[in-house]
């Protein structure tokens, strides 16, 4: 089944304690799409001006990604995100922000889009998620990403929206800071009963929880002793989980739960090097045998 | 088979965001005996003053573990530590600390416990660790716990004993500190390479990395929404997981994964409430009971 995806696209630029990268391919979006790429055909939607290279847009869609949905906003400028991390890894600062043509970004998606079953609101505003969705009334698995900014400056857009999708996938930080809750069980309970079917609870480097209204559990990150840039690792376990859900044409709780290893997977590639390199160098083949060890890792 | 422990005993005040307790029962030697007790039989080494409770010793010796090792000196007070937990329950600032007896304890050992097979050396100086392995020259089983107090103050003696014990615990601060190493999944490796033949790398409520020649790991925390006093802890994970290796009386691969699956769940009883109280409502069921779960939470 194909997977709509609608996000931010970005050059980003990223400095990490021992290299820096300039302007390399980033957004929420495009690390989505090009992970759940490795299981199902995605349709893209977002905005770039352009400054966009044309190459980027090939590269996408040599592995199968519609690109009928992608803007290009003549004159203007493609968001950029300049970002340093700290020595752990894990926390970082944002040097550098330009909205750009992400500002006005209006989502009109074409008409094969809007038939989509299965549809991904990646990062951004929840009035332009609302908007996104009221064009695709078919859908019958909607799943949104949202993050700390819009918590606090659209909480009651956010609010309406949890109300609904059937999913959302949202990081500790986040989840602490729209219930109000320290304890991460009791704040991924908390957000499910806002509205979505099911809550996904990103820790980064530490796994994720699952909750729905029969099942709670976590799965940790797969351990790799090789974090270059952690820059796309939530949207990458976004683009595995949904890819496979969209693969697999189902989800049901066991699907959800062989999409949650998945997603882990995914994003395990992806910190390994800078922007989309790593996932560029591997096959489903590599995700695959990644996850016999993480299941028999996980067996006792 | 019988398991000896040396370690702490404390009367800890705990203050938590919602409560606090005042001199109730801690130390690592007893969160390590409490939580082997379900498993095996255990011999306690320790030392306190006279302002030591009887029936402190009596609530000990009624779970099986043998006091026979527990100095009492006269005239002496008892270790004593209050501390304060943040909101996240995890950050805890350390507000007073009294080593009393502790400063000058002398671990000998009574004839009996020489001979166990199976050895715990719970938080203290490496060179009464050292002291104390000497006296169990025929222990098949040595593990030992360290904290970031002894790397940075007794480093040479900490490296000498890391080369003539089994197993290694601590935590993913003292891995870092003691490596230099900020990725846990190479610090947990250095340390390996520094002697044991395993390293346990805790990460409170994020599970515990396993570490071995051929073998890495990581098991979650099992989730739990309720989260009342964490003190504990990593000696009652110590303390179930040595339990049942005592229990079992091997420690092949397949039986320390189980190891640390018992571990992780006598942990996760032990924060359910202050001091000992969680473990002293439950029994050896309610322990398999959680594995059943924690097992089907991790299959997939």
């Amino acid at each position: 089944m194909p997977l709509c995806v609608v996000g931010s696209i970005a050059l980003d630029s990223v400095e990490t304690p021992t290299e820096r990268r300039d302007n390399v391919l980033g957004g929420s979006a495009v690390f989505f799409s090009y992970a759940a790429s490795f299981f199902t055909s995605v349709r893209l939607a977002g905005v770039v001006g352009d400054d966009w290279p044309a190459e980027n847009t090939a590269m996408l869609q040599a592995r199968g990604i519609d690109t009928a949905g992608l803007q290009i906003v003549p004159g203007g400028k493609t968001f950029r995100w300049r970002g340093k991390y700290q020595v752990n890894m894990n926390d970082r600062e944002t040097l550098d922000l330009q909205l750009n043509v992400l500002e006005h970004f209006d989502p009109v998606l074409p008409e094969t889009y809007r038939r989509c079953k299965f549809l991904f609101l990646a990062n951004g505003s929840p009035v332009l998620q609302a908007k996104t969705l009221d064009q695709c009334p078919g859908a019958s698995l909607v799943v949104a990403d949202t993050m700390d900014h819009y918590i606090r400056t659209e909480p009651d857009a956010l609010r309406n929206l949890l109300k609904r999708i059937d999913g959302l996938v949202l990081n500790d930080s986040e989840a602490r800071l729209l219930t109000g809750d320290d304890n991460l069980v009791r704040a991924g309970d908390a957000v499910r009963r806002m509205g979505p079917k099911f809550v996904v609870l990103k820790k980064g480097e530490h796994g994720a929880f699952f909750f729905s209204e029969h099942e709670l559990y976590v799965l940790p990150a797969y351990p790799t002793a090789r974090v270059v840039d952690p820059t796309g690792a939530g949207d990458s376990f976004a683009g595995g989980m949904m890819g496979y859900l969209a693969e697999q044409d189902r989800f049901d709780a066991k699907t959800l739960k062989e999409a949650m290893a998945y997603g882990t997977l995914t994003a395990s590639f992806t910190v390994e090097d800078f922007s989309l390199d790593r996932l560029r160098r591997i096959t489903r083949d590599d995700l695959d045998r990644r996850l016999e060890e993480y299941k028999k890792m996980l067996s006792f």
